[in-house]
């Protein structure tokens, strides 16, 4: 690298880290002329992304598409951002893989269900905020989870992101090789909802490990899938040790989002709801509107920690 | 196990595998009153599964759900089953995991994108088949793939589902244990499929391997992530690789659809039209146009083996 390059380099990574900007571990994206962000649906060329998301703030990221919209809504009555029979417009309408909507400085987005799919959305949003020259964001994922050894609709905040062996890693294959990247999430940041929880103490919270799975049936040691060749026995001895680990719930998530954002030097924490408490049982047969209910539980979390850094608690 | 039950198994065995019906590996099914089918809101407690599914010969899958709903528009065109006007309502319209249509025998299913969720997908797929006692079925995955050394617009028709490392194998966590499963798929199905694309003569397509990662950007060597730490030349070095290898196209879904069919005794097969080349780049930025008749091949070329496996070619 030439003097003079490094030099800039230099000086640009002193200012990145002054704002708090997003750090892209890419140097090939500095050589493409546009972007296209093809499962958003969007682009550099066809977007001015610093307009459209420049003052964004927190992001928050959900499974499913229609409870990302739930909570924009939520969120943007919460904020005093809401017009009355204003419905807010799905920003990546132009394809049905993720949806994203936007109030103030809150963008929501859905990311579907398992790592695969959660990390495609990451890169895509990972550069948006970049190439839109977002600074000081805080990402955090409001999701559904399977309890250990707590009442169904406890609310779960990661403290560390672990592997189906307990282990405190993300491992993932590139160029055919095995590449491993620490879960890391923000210490303070989970001690800062946790105290939200207390605050508003409409429901049990916890902060504790989660373990992410590749599967939902045999990777969770569900008895209930089309496939299973363990027994009862296995499966409790299996989750057993997961509680002595320190986990406390299990969803398919949260390790590859601890360690993008980790490597993006982006502010991240988990909150998940527990629907059934594993111990007991696999099967979700809880009442619909139960459901609904525990499902908001992680938004009004999350909304009142939105407000209170926003001075409007 | 008691020498009757023993004898009752085999005898069902014996039926089973006279009608082709589907094959559960699950003996703690057998257990259970009522199964929540969850991520497709359907369950035998609330639903006639023989009455609603008990007629499927065949499901296509495929990852988005906008797709899945115009391929069951077209198919059901093609069969002489359209009644103007009808729009096929979405039978897991109690959730946005999935979405679901059907016309005559054929299910029309979608599974989101990569590993975890089409195999959420799977299991509660293979369990709704059983359940409805459907025989003989079907089930092939119809998608969109990065092709390697093709012209984009060709269509792969998956010799076998390899994984990152090229191998033809299914590796995935059970209790925290390494488990392989075969990824094999049925020769003479996909033969019978190539038959139909010379049959229709309108677009390139091959017998290849494919390769399913877990990751679209690092893990499919894209250098057009939020990350990536290897060169351009690397990057090429592994595709080249690939290819040497049989692989003709990368996804994020066969290897854990063909070894979950294959151990439940479905015939299956993997349909993808490749939108670009990865040898001469990693952005997708066709127009939206060209995309769309891309991804309407695999459409035609099922919707021919369906129509000439029913007599009505």
């Amino acid at each position: 690298m030439a003097p003079g390059l490094s030099d800039e380099k230099k000086a640009e990574d002193e200012q990145s880290s002054k704002k708090n900007l997003i750090h892209l571990c890419n140097p090939h994206l500095q050589q493409m002329k546009e972007d296209v962000l093809y499962h958003f649906a969007l682009g550099t060329g066809t977007q001015d992304f610093p307009a459209m998301f420049g003052d964004v703030k927190f992001v928050c990221v959900g499974g499913s598409p229609s409870r990302m919209k739930a909570f924009i809504t939520y969120i943007a009555e919460e904020l005093g951002l809401r017009t009355p029979g204003y419905d807010h417009p799905n920003i990546c309408a132009g394809t049905d893989r993720y949806a994203m909507y936007k109030a103030g400085p809150v963008l929501s987005v859905s990311h579907g269900m398992g790592i695969p799919s959660i990390a495609i959305m990451l890169h895509e949003l990972i550069k948006l905020l970049h190439h839109a020259k977002c600074s000081n964001v805080t990402v955090i994922r409001i999701g559904t989870s399977g309890g250990i050894g707590l009442d169904p609709g406890s609310v779960v905040i990661t403290r560390q992101a672990v592997d189906a062996t307990f282990k405190p890693q993300f491992e993932q294959l590139i160029l055919g090789k095995n590449v491993i990247r620490s879960t890391d999430l923000d210490e303070q940041l989970a001690n800062e909802l946790m105290q939200c929880s207390n605050e508003i103490a409409q429901f049990n919270a916890v902060i504790g490990n989660t373990m992410c799975t590749l599967d939902f049936y045999e990777g969770q040691a569900r008895l209930d899938g089309a496939i299973c060749s363990y027994t009862e026995e296995e499966k409790l001895q299996y989750l057993k040790e997961a509680y002595d680990a320190g986990v406390r719930n299990i969803e398919m998530e949260s390790s590859v989002f601890a360690a993008m954002c980790k490597l993006s030097g982006i502010k991240a924490a988990v909150v998940c709801v527990t629907l059934l408490n594993r111990f007991e049982g696999d099967q979700i047969n809880t009442p619909h509107d139960v459901l609904v209910e525990y499902q908001q539980r992680p938004q009004k979390l999350v909304g009142h920690f939105i407000k209170k850094y926003l001075g409007k608690v």
